[in-house]
């Protein structure tokens, strides 16, 4: 997985579960894209503190993933109900004339769009 | 919801994030059906600890679930997943003899199924 792209669902995922002081950090480096130095000044800490801060919230959001796999779950999630929504349209395509089917298809892709909204 | 089955939900999502000394006595308490008193002669701390430490477990299992919300989802895609297998099973009654659909529809009840268990 691209690096950035696994930082941003590791932070969606358990940014709550770090200190309000440590998001707020994490948030301005990763999110608002200020540096070491902007960061030291804005926060009124060292700039050893603050890469510190940075350190532990990545080791703290990789800990969550190994014990809970939330994005691992995410990920498999996501991709089940993808394939879900692809067989149906294509199912649909194929028997336009039946509406009982139809019915029931309908059901199912909603369902499984639900759920992708949701994860 | 069920008060202990609630609980069990909350103990297999979010039992992980629980210290090790927590796990142990909440364990003790709520799977093994100790006492307060036989985990108190067990682990070597006062009565008063044992019911500390498993008041502290149940407010941290639940803030858990305040700012992660996996036992309110879980429920959803159990739900999700089981209503695409209704829906998935009823039309292969209906459709036995189409083979090309049969193939699509059993394909999608293997996603759905392949979820639940993952859940």
């Amino acid at each position: 997985m691209d690096e950035i792209f696994e930082k941003t669902l590791l932070y969606d995922f358990y940014g709550e579960l770090l200190t309000d002081n440590q998001k707020k950090i994490y948030e301005l480096y990763h999110l608002d894209d200020l540096s070491l130095g902007e960061i030291s000044q804005q926060m009124n800490i060292s700039r050893q503190g603050v890469h510190d801060t940075l350190k532990r919230c990545d080791l703290s959001l990789k800990n969550f993933e190994e014990k809970l796999g939330l994005v691992d779950k995410f990920i498999k999630n996501k991709n089940a109900m993808n394939e879900i929504h692809k067989i149906t349209t294509n199912i649909l395509n194929d028997y336009q004339q039946d509406d009982i089917l139809k019915n029931s298809l309908n059901a199912i892709d909603k369902i499984a769009i639900g759920i992708l909204e949701e994860l």
